[in-house]
Parts: structure tokens; sequence; C-alpha cells
């Protein structure tokens, strides 16, 4: 197997040349019904991929499976699957798909079985919440626990949250809902002092996610909780639990409940899989529910191996992408789930594509002369439509756009108003807006004027349910990673992180070595409490 | 006074002869104590605008302050101020900040002063929330409101909304916060049946908010809410206030308590200080705290006259903002609040600069050649420091970023760990931040290299306040204001989203006329139900 810049390939300089004779996909004429029925590619859970509205024919196709063979995509992918050092710069495996399943060879390091490590903590966790909703377990009162609240940040705050908000009126409405819960992240102390005022501590745990064990925030915020619950005369030991990795300080620490495990090769964007999400999701819901979550996930990261593009939603979503972005140089995309449980999937999403291909070196270091990872950004629809889509209609710049739609919503609780029900009027809406985009109108008063070629996708599905969840998140972790191999970066490491935190360190120590940031730290108050 | 293309000034071809020669700002060496404690520029409140980390230096200050003068920028505010026809697309004044004050002449038509009758109505919202609070209102079953929900789309719902969450734990700690306030925005079904199902019915009032009155998914989600009111055996005429303009069919309507005015001139992303956000507030506040936030606006619109650039928060960072699209060529802005409350400001930043720039064709209706309004998008830190930071630090592409900081939290409610306590924290992240991505940091190994060179500004100030919040609304209001004036479009329309409104009603009809528009619709169950 090779790994090589992109700008090296065959496949490169051939989509360059296609590219610069391109003179654009004529949406006005092509797009049709026919195209529409034609382009899409199943995904897990009964969801679809369609691509009708995105600027490639087939030449442009043949090209992205070319591409597709020649830096040996699936291959690598299947490499991940078996353990190889995917992510050079730490010199670690990349394992997360194998949380919801084996895809590949049996992964044994030093004799222990990671697959299996993995399904016995899960397991543990799913078994932990059940005494919560059997009421084994209770706080240190002896009430049982009514409200769970995570504490972590980044990957343990931005995946689990946009998980929870995705399915909290689905349990609801299936009578699923276990435990309300809320997520402690941020260190500005404003945003733990407002969610422990407002939650029922004696009735409260917590969860406390840090795979290092030492990220600062999260430390700062279970101090921050802790502090309340001892306050309160609670036992901070009898209400919180820990996910974190075996080496890390909050293993085996009496302080907690109990403590769940992750390892180096969950990376955090990548662990809402693992009892990161796990545990919050199960106590919130039950674990059947996140179980369902990984199983949908799993079958995305099984169709994720073929290697036929127009077959694989998750490649070709991917390649697309690599398309926009290398040759029609757009540097965004938006994510617009018409639907409002997504509210948070975007931030997510940002997170996960940001981090992972926001990277100007390669696998090895050096460095590309060619762009990675786009600016992802996105807001539920209908809501964007009367916000930030004037600019994607009319501005002087295109962005590409990822539509998300289910035929049903999650309540079964509508109103009809002028012969249809809220849901159609979503829907209607999105199919209104893929086609605006694309098509545009023409009209005498430029102002009124819509150029259309304005490209985007849709994923749709009947229901936003457990299992589509985890087909949505799969989906999205395995694109990235596929444009990850594509630009021959690591999409799992992120260096880009700790010079700030060094400097951090620094400034609390009060010695910078910096003029201009000891004036900043002036200006904002470091050191004067 | 002329209004002329950008591209047509003196101003236009310096700044591009000035970019041509350009080698970049030297942060490294050039980011010092000094710079960092000159280049400021106050702002309303208390809060400065600090400009050291952004890549301009003397000449092009100059250059801006010349392009200031020639695209006469302080006199169209003044036209806009003094009653002129700003918006030229749809002929109408533009006069939102004629809701916090007069800063220019009295503004009569037919003989109505229009700044009197905006003051009236926001009378007439304080003496009602008033009686709310004095509880000489109250619900259908003589139960006092404990609830305000607001049901408001687009500029009725990311405005308000965001300066709600701005202000609750500020409200909370002074023991100023009198209703807990929601909001229905979505035509998703389960965004109304979720809130529905978790505010107490009896208790609650809805601020029903369309200038129109004709908007699609506000008037269905009324319905949705008269609905479960009438099911829970409630007079919902008593439990509801409309505001809406006087031709609308929401006014003088005996379904409501009461309706509250506003009119044409008062744009929707740009109505947050008039009844549109001034009732919700009210309510949830207290009329006094609403007058705070209006006189913070008021003092910035006020500053906003002064031709110096240097002295002129507004126009400063609006030029500099020209400077980075137009002759830096950065597509995208990133808007980072270092504050839990914001949490929502930078998705109300996202409509009023991308609606009001996301723009083509000049005020008169002729296409442009040049790039107007950025995508704008961003997240509190320090939660986006471990998501998407990444990209920001060592992507391929610059994003010219926007802070925001204050020295005290809200809730006076902190810990100490290692030292600091955590708003400690927040800021020296805050601080260490803009000198990293300004400075970067050399490594011999390319993953561990920052390259510097991410240009930042800093809002800073003691505490967020509602004065302080009044200051940040007019400081980005008119920031997008004068970035206009600089495109010559008009910023004030938003033609963009009429597309997809007709569209969508065809599709409802039934007669799309367009066959990959029916294929879509017939996807998403559009007319199955």
């Amino acid at each position: 197997m090779h790994y090589r810049n992109f700008d090296t390939t065959t496949a490169y300089r051939q989509l360059a040349d296609y590219a610069a004779a391109w003179k654009g996909f004529n949406f006005k004429t092509d797009l049709v019904d026919g195209r529409v029925r034609q382009c899409q590619a199943p995904m897990a859970a009964g969801l679809m991929f369609s691509w009708a509205a995105k600027a490639v024919d087939d030449g442009v196709i043949k090209l992205l499976q070319g591409l597709a063979g020649e830096q040996e995509l699936i291959a690598k992918y299947r490499a991940l699957l078996d353990g190889e050092i995917i992510n050079t710069g730490e010199k670690r495996k990349v394992l997360h798909q194998l949380l919801r399943g084996e895809q590949g060879q049996p992964v044994i390091e030093n004799g222990k079985n990671i697959g299996e490590f993995y399904r016995g903590e899960l397991q543990r966790v799913y078994e932990f919440a059940g005494k919560v909703h059997s009421r084994q377990l209770t706080g240190s009162t002896g009430k049982p626990f009514s409200t769970v609240v995570q504490i972590g940040i980044g990957g343990s705050d931005l995946g689990p949250r946009a998980l929870y908000l995705a399915l909290e009126n689905w349990a609801a409405a299936e009578g699923k809902k276990k435990l309300d819960a809320h997520f402690i992240s941020n260190v500005d102390p404003d945003d733990a002092s407002a969610i422990m005022a407002s939650v029922p501590l004696e009735q409260s745990i917590f969860v406390l996610v840090s795979k290092s064990g030492t990220t600062q925030e999260t430390l700062a915020n279970e101090l921050f909780v802790k502090d309340k619950l001892h306050k309160a005369g609670l036992d901070s030991s009898k209400h919180m639990v820990a996910v974190t990795s075996e080496t890390s300080p909050l293993a085996r620490n009496p302080a907690y409940l109990d403590s769940f495990y992750i390892d180096d090769y969950i990376g955090g964007r990548y662990s809402s899989a693992s009892a990161v999400g796990g545990c919050v999701l199960s106590l919130a819901f039950g674990a059947d529910v996140f179980k369902e979550l990984l199983a949908g996930a799993a079958e995305a990261d099984k169709l994720a191996l073929d290697p036929d593009i127009l077959k694989n939603a998750a490649l070709l979503d991917a390649l697309i992408g690599v398309w926009e972005r290398n040759f029609l140089d757009y540097p965004y995309t938006a994510v617009l789930p018409y639907s409002q449980a997504l509210s948070r999937f975007p931030a997510h999403l940002q997170q996960l594509d940001m981090e992972s291909n926001g990277k100007r070196v390669n696998r090895d270091g050096e460095q590309i002369a060619y762009n990675t990872g786009p600016v992802v950004f996105g807001e539920p629809g209908t809501n964007g439509q009367h916000s930030f889509f004037q600019l994607l209609h009319q501005g002087t710049s295109t962005v590409p756009l990822q539509f998300i739609g289910f035929t049903d919503s999650q309540r079964n609780d509508d109103v009809s108003v002028d012969g249809s029900v809220s849901q159609t009027k979503l829907n209607a809406n999105l199919a209104a807006q893929i086609v605006a985009f694309a098509k545009g109108q023409s009209d005498s008063n430029p102002n009124k004027d819509f150029p259309g070629g304005r490209p985007s996708s849709l994923i749709y599905g009947k229901k936003l349910t457990p299992a589509v969840v985890g087909s949505l998140l799969a989906h999205f972790e395995n694109k990235v990673m596929f444009q990850g191999f594509v630009w021959n970066v690591n999409s799992f490491d992120q260096e880009g992180v700790q010079l700030g935190k060094i400097l951090t360190k620094k400034v609390l120590a009060g010695n910078s070595g910096d003029s201009a940031l000891d004036a900043y730290s002036k200006m904002l108050g470091v050191g004067t409490k």
C-alpha cells in the first residue's frame, strides 16, 4: 500500500484538467426527476444519500472512482480496521469502528483483544445504567437518580450532547426517557454554576469524562461540582462516575462510584460510540437504545467497505467533497438538518471535520501544497432560511450544502394549518430549497435574480431513530476518514491545540515571557484575582 | 452624496496596490505590549475594541481612513438616521437606531413622528410587562405568569434568544429574573411540541412575533400553541400577545391580550431593540433591564458618528473586515466569545451579517464584481479550542477571528483550582489564543509547527451587563451597516429568501411544475399525509 500526497497522483492531474475545462453542471436542464431517482446511494438504517443536486457529471464520477482506487481508500480503511498505526503523529491505532462491531481482523496487542476490551467496558456501562434505572444504585441520601450531568469538553461534550438532543424527543415519545441529561463543558464558571443551580443535586449523577484525566476545564468543573455537592451535604463519591483511560489519575479512584475505560485508540471526536457517549446515553435512554445506535453505526461501517463509489455513500460523499474543495475551490460547507432534534449535530460535525482534516502537513509531517478540510458550519432548517440563506442564495461566494431530512416527526404531535401539517411544510421547504439553490431563477431585476448552481446533497429517511442516529454518526466519521486518506493527512491527531495550552499554563504561572501576552492578560484581569 | 461601487473608488485601487506589495504583518516582531496598549478604540458601556492582533499597519489604517471619507460612510449613516430611503430595494427608511435614541433629525412622515411612535410602543410594552409582574394580569385561570414563550423565526428568534441567554444568568444573580423564557421557531413540529410539553401552560404567556403577520412557520406554530391551550381548557386570548405591524392581520385582533407595533423601517434582523426583543426581555427581566440595554445601544450609535476611524470602533471593525475580505481574500470570519452567556450570539451575528451583506448586486440592483459579506460562524471558548480551533491554527486557510471576553463572570460563583479561579483560566486561555494565532511557533517537526499570522480582534470589558449587551448589539449592527456602505449594497433587504418561499407554496399546492422538485418532495413524504 502506498501513502502519497494527493497532488502526486494521476487522478489529481486528471481532475484538475477536467475542472479547467469545466463549464459547470447545468442544473436547469439536467436536474430532472430521472436524475433525482437515480443519483442515490443506500446508507445504514434505511437512510439514502442523494447527490443529484451536486455539481458532478459522469466524467467527474469516473475520475473520482479512479481516485478512490489510486489512493487505495478502501485498502487504507481495511488497514485501519485491522489495527495498523494510522495515527502516525501519535503512533497510535485508530479503533473507534471497533466499538460497534468487528469489520476487520481481531486487533490483538500484547495478548489483549482490544475489541473484547471495548465490548467489556460497554457491557459494564450497560450494567451500571441498569442498576441506576432499577434503583439498586441511588444518591447518597437514598433518593433515585433523575438527572445525569456530563462533565467534559470537546469530543467529550459535542458528540454526546448532539446525540442526546437527537434522541431526547424520540425517547420521550416512545416512553424510553429515563433520566434528563445536562452538560457542563466550558471553563467559564457561569456554565457550571447555572447548571448546578438548575438540577436536583440529591438526584443527580455526574459523568466525568477525560481520557487523559488532565483536561484543565474538566478538572476545574469536577471540583466546582464536588464543592456544590459537599455544600449540599452529599457524598460526591456516590454521585460521580469517570470515563477515562486506565492509566489516568481518574482510574480506579475511590472518589467515583465506578470508572469506565477507553484507550488511546479512541480519539476524542470519535468517542461518542464508546463509554464517552455510551454512559450518558445509556443512563438517559437505557442501554438498548444505545445498542441500537451502535448497530446503525456498525452497518454504516460495513457499507463503507464497498469499493464501488456509487454504492458507498460515505466514500462518495467524501470524494464529492474533495472535488468541491480542491477543484471547484469552495472553502466551506454548510450542514443543514431539517430537524430540530439535530440542532447541535452541525457543531459536532464542525469538530469532527475541522479538527480531523484542518491540517497543513501530510501524515509523515511534511508540508503539503493543496487545500485540506473546509470550514463547516450550519443550523437547522427552516430556521436557517430566515437567517444566513440569503448569502447562500445570492452572495458572491458559493457554499456547498448538505441537507438532512426525515419523512416523519419524532413526537407524532402535529397540527394541520392551511391543508398541511407542519412536518409536511418542513419537508416542502426542504425540497424547495434544494431546487431553488440548484436552478435559481432568472429575473429582469438583478436583485430578484437567483443565479442557482449552488450544489447540495440530501440525506433522508423515514424517522430519526437511534439506529438512524448511529448511521449518521458513522457516515460522517467515515467520510472524514476517506477525505483524510485522499489528502494524505493524519485525521486523528490535533497538534494545533497544543500551543494555546502551553501559553495558557505560562500565563497562569505568571511567566509568559511575551510582552503582548502579558498586556492582553492584564486587559482581561488575569492575575488580579 | 455619492453612492458608487467600491471598485470605482480611488481607495479601492490604492488598497489593491498596497495589498499587492504586502508582505504580511510581522506579528512575531511587531505585536508587543506597546501596540496592544495603543491599538484600542472605546466602545459604549465601557467596552474596548482591541485590534492590535489584526494584520494592519499604519499604511493600511491611512488608506482605510481615506476609504471612509471617499465612500462618505459617516454622511451615509447620518442620512440613514435622518430618514433617507436607504433600503433602496424595498424603498424604505431604516430606523432601528431610532428605537434607542435620536441621533439625527426627527423623522416625520405624513405628520407622524416615527421616533415618538417607537417610544410609545415600547412604553406600552413596559406597562404591559409591569402588569404581568404585579399580577394585575394573570392567565385565564387566575394564576400568575411564570413563563414567557416567544413564537417567531429569523430575526424574531435569533436576536431575542441570544440576548435572553446573554442576560439570563446576570439577571438570576442580580435578583432580576422575573419569568423564564422559551422560544419556538422551527416549523418542525417537534420544536413546538417539546416546548409545549415542558412549560406550565396555565402560567405561560406567548409572544407571537411576525411583522407581516403572514410568516408560515409562525402562523403554524401559533395554531399549534392555541390547540394545546384549548385542549388544556385555557382561553388562548388571555395567554397571547402579538408583536406585528399595524397593517397585519394580527393587529388589533381580539385573539390577543394586546398587540405591540413596529413598522417596515425595522428590519427583522435589526428588530431586537424593538418590541420584538423588548416584549420577551421586559417580561423576563423587567423593563428597566431592557432600558439599560437600549441605553448601551444608543451610546454605541452615537460613537459610530465619529469620522476618525481610530475613535470609531464599529467603523474601524468594518473597515478592517473589508481589508480582510477584499484584499487579503479571506472568505469567512469566526466570532468567538469567551463567555458561555454569549453561546447564541454568533448565530445572531451570522444572520445579521450574512443576510445583510450576502449580496451580489449593488443598492441600485446592478451586479457587482467584488466580494461582499463573508461566511460568519462561531462557538464560545474555551469550547471551540477543543473543537475547530485545530483548523484555525494549522489548516490550509486563514480565518480572521473576533474574540470577546470579560474580566468578571456573571454569577459570581467560582472555584479556585491549582491557584486560579475558572474565570481567570478562561481569560488566560483567551489571551494565550490571541498570541498563539498571531505569532505561532516554529518547530522542527512541521506537525508541531504553528505558522501564526492568523489575525484577530478582541472586544473586552468588565462584565456582561444589559448595557454591555446593548453596546455589542449595536456595534455589530453598525459594523455591518458600514460594510454595506463600502460595498454599495443594500444591507436591509433579503430578496434571497423569496424563491424558496414561492417554490414551497407551489409544492404544498401540488403544482410545482418541476419534475426534480416533485421527485424530492415524494422522497420526503410530501403529499402522502
